[in-house]
Order: structure tokens, then sequence, then C-alpha cells
């Protein structure tokens, strides 16, 4: 799916995928830059904890966004396809100034939600201005091509990733996370191989990207983002390769971003932070 | 130190660096083609086991070349500094096609080489021509600087590498081994971030790159071999990091290579391997 259009005059919400484990009591820059744009002590989070199997997922981060002093946290507890076509969820998805998916496993997310009015829904929201935020699984799935597993390691690999359709709240870009604690440059830059269309954005644990509606995106958080920009891309031995066969890219761009360092995904460019 | 200049008429040797764990035995892709440089049957090796601690090291390559079906193979057992000052060492390289520096401790070889008669004939004898291969330690040790540690990972950090001069035999070139099997780019990248002004290459076990007179650099073997070109870098804040901070590095090449590619270590051009 591709991001809803933003209705004339409108202005589309941000997008802001976190690399997992964010800080969530001391010191959480992240969530607190979260809860910032979506209103403050007049925010209003929906937290979709559909991701996780822990019961107690939703009613935690109920209590994180509260602390943080929002005026409002409230979980949807979408489990199964059914609750994502349950008018009341619909409904409820209304009042939200934010939208915050949990950490847990991004097929969850993509069999439960896929094709259904909520993620429907979810797009349009944030065609409309509101904000949505997803950690770990909950960031894996914001894209329209969705890394949904891979083995770990530096090397692009035949069979290097699995991939399926995400939520498609962006495009053009390839997304992972706890990138550098779980090692995992090898199955961006495999994505990036399967079809080199899109900027392949790794995101670290504690770390996110804030990705306005300019599609200007700002790192935000303790750790690095590491972006792999594939236009150069001039030679690529991915369709020839076997399982196992060491795989020739030319010509990518890399690009080690920290906080306040941005990337322009349109026109692919990279700044560092402005300075004070 | 730099490279030992060629006489005129004269053409240097190549320079050898293998990420480590090299096949020996079956499908020796990498010794062989470094024997057939060396002249085959009428070879003349040189074994330097000095980075090893194991009192086998050398014995046992002499039998791995001497299988490969070389005309001499010899290990010269520098163990100390004052080995490294004998004449009968010294005059042992004069008969070499072919000089090859075992695994081990590349600190042992800086340490007990470094600023040695011996050091000195060995960038000599590779400008007059013979061929200087080197695996895991002995890979590290021939570029001007050398990676003597450093953490592992996926991203540079202030603290991320140790580095100390190297033997010289090549330069403009940072060099790591070992590279995927032990996640290294991140030491890599620290390298170059502390000065941006080599081809930074890290070479995976049982890959080589065969680096010819003319500077052009070919990947023999199983694995990948990854290059950092920092020619286009255009901010990096290494100088202003504290240990453990993220560190932006905007503005990299990356290529991945596999066997048959080339790059060029004058142009920083990367090229695929030639169709058959």
């Amino acid at each position: 799916m591709c991001p809803a259009k933003v209705i004339e005059g409108g202005k589309r919400g941000f997008v802001i995928p976190i690399g997992g484990a964010e800080e969530r009591v001391d010191n959480p820059v992240i969530l607190k830059r979260f809860v910032d744009l979506c209103g403050g002590n007049e925010a209003r989070i929906a937290i979709i904890p559909t991701a996780s199997r822990l019961e107690d997922t939703g009613a935690n981060y109920v209590k994180v966004f509260k602390d943080l002093g929002v005026g409002e946290a409230y979980s949807l507890e979408i489990g199964e396809r059914a609750d994502a076509q349950n008018e009341a969820n619909l409904d409820a998805l209304d009042n939200a100034t934010g939208i915050f998916m949990t950490g847990g496993n991004q097929l969850r997310l993509s069999t439960i939600l896929g094709g259904t009015p909520f993620a429907q829904k979810i797009r349009r929201l944030n065609a409309g201005g509101v904000h949505v935020a997803g950690t770990s699984a909950g960031a894996a799935i914001m894209p329209e091509h969705m890394i949904a597993g891979g083995s770990s390691g530096g090397l692009p690999n035949e069979q290097g990733v699995t991939m399926a359709p995400g939520l498609g709240l962006i495009n053009k870009v390839i997304l992972d996370q706890h990138f550098s604690q779980r090692n995992r440059l090898g199955r961006l830059l495999s994505a990036i191989a399967y079809n080199p269309f899109a900027s392949a954005i790794g995101i670290c644990e504690d770390t996110a990207v804030f990705i306005g509606p300019d599609g200007l995106l700002e790192v935000e958080g303790s750790g690095s983002v590491t972006i792999v920009d594939p236009t150069d891309l001039h030679y690529s031995s991915m369709a020839e390769a076997n399982v196992g066969d060491a795989v020739t890219m030319l010509g990518l761009k890399l690009h080690m971003l920290s906080a306040g360092s941005t990337y322009d995904l349109a026109t692919r460019e990279a700044f560092p932070p402005a300075k004070d």
C-alpha cells in the first residue's frame, strides 16, 4: 500500500519509526518529542499493541504515556482480524492526535491489520495530520515494503532477507531496527539489492527518525542511523547469486547519522545537525 | 613507512592481503594464485611466521606450499628483533620470488619487524618485483597505517579502533580482515573517520585482494570484500564525539565486491568481474 493522499490544504502527520528499546523513564527524548508533537498535555495517544503477544504491553504504554503527561492514552486491543474490522475500534481512532504501535512481531501486525479498514484508517488519519510512531515491529510495519525477517551479518545474501507488504505509511524506504545491536546491515543491503529503488534506513535501539510531511527525516535519541542510498548503484550480482554466494554491489552511498542529523527522502541528501 | 621506490624499468610485485582462514587443501584458489604469480613449480616462497606464537606455524605453511608444488618453501623464524637484524635472515630473503606472512597478532609483526633492516628489505624486494602475501595479522601489517585492534560492531566510535604504524607495503589504504565474521565495519569506519584519506578495505575470511603494480585490486576467494571510500565525506563528528557517542559521517561510498571484481586504488572506481 502507499500513503493516503493529503486533503487539499491539509498537512500529513509525522511518521516516526523507532529502533526498539527506547528509553521510557529516564530522559525519554524520543517518546517525549512524539508526545509534544501530538499536543503535550492535550495529546490523545491510541496505542496498538497488536505486534506483542504479552497481555500487558498496551497497559504498560498507557502508563508510560500518562507519566509523560499526555491528556489521554488508551490501548486498542486488536488481537485478531475481526478486531480490525470492528466499528468501535475504528471509531476509537478518531479521537487520537497520535497513534503508537508497540514492538513484538511485525508479521502479527501485517497478518492481522493487512487489508482491514483499521489499516486504511491509520493511513487516512496520518494523511490528515495524525502522527504515527512505532517501535521495533511497530516501526518495521510502516513502509510499503517491510523487512519481515532475515539473517544477521554484514553482507548481502541471496536469501538474506524476508520481505512482506507493510502498512504503507511511507514509501521509497526500506527500514530495519535493532540495527547495530543485531548486526543487520546484511539484510538491509539484501533488501535494496532485491530492488534498489528505496533509501535503506537502519535504526539502532533508543533511536528514531522523525519523518516530517516534507519528507525530511531527523534523527533523535542516543544511537545511530545507518542510511544506504542505492541511487548510484551501477552493478549488482544479486540476480545471478546462489544461496551463500558473496554478492557484488558497486556504487552505494553510505551515511552514518546521529541525533540532529537529517536526510531528505526526496533528494537523498544528508545534512549534519544544525548549529546552535 | 611508505612503499619503497621501484627502480627505473622495474615493476613492483603484487601485494596480497588475505582475510584469514584461507582454504589450504581443497580448492585453495588464493594460495594457488599466489604460487602461480611467484613462478609455480619454480617459485621460492619465504614464510615469515612472526605473528604466530605457535611453533609449527612456519613448518605447516612450508608443507602447504610444497603440496601446491612450489620449487622451494622455507620458514624464517624471526621471533625477536635480533632475528630481524641478523644477516643470515636478510640474505635468506634474497632467494625468494614470494614472501608469505602468517596470521597471529599483528602487534608482534610491528613490534618485532618495525624499523629493522628486515622490514626495509621486504619493502625493497617488493618494489623490485617480489610478491608479498599475508593472511590475517600478516595482511593487517601491510599498510602504512595498520589496524592493531578495536571493538566489534557496525558503528564508528571515538575509541572504536587502535591504530599503529604498519609495514608500509601499501599506502592510502586501511585494511581489516576476518571482516564480516568478526563484525568489523565499525572499526573500519572509525579508522577512516580518524583521517579520511584512505580507501578502507574489509576482507572476509577465505578472501583476498591481489593488488597489482598498477594499483588495481582484484578480489579472489569465496567471500566478500567491503570497500568504503571517504572521498566525498562532507561531514564527520568524530572530532567532537565522546566515548560511546553515536558518530555522524555523511557522504561515504560503499562497494561490496566478490571474486573477479576490481577496485582502482588510484581513481577509487569499482568494477564488476570481466565477462567471460
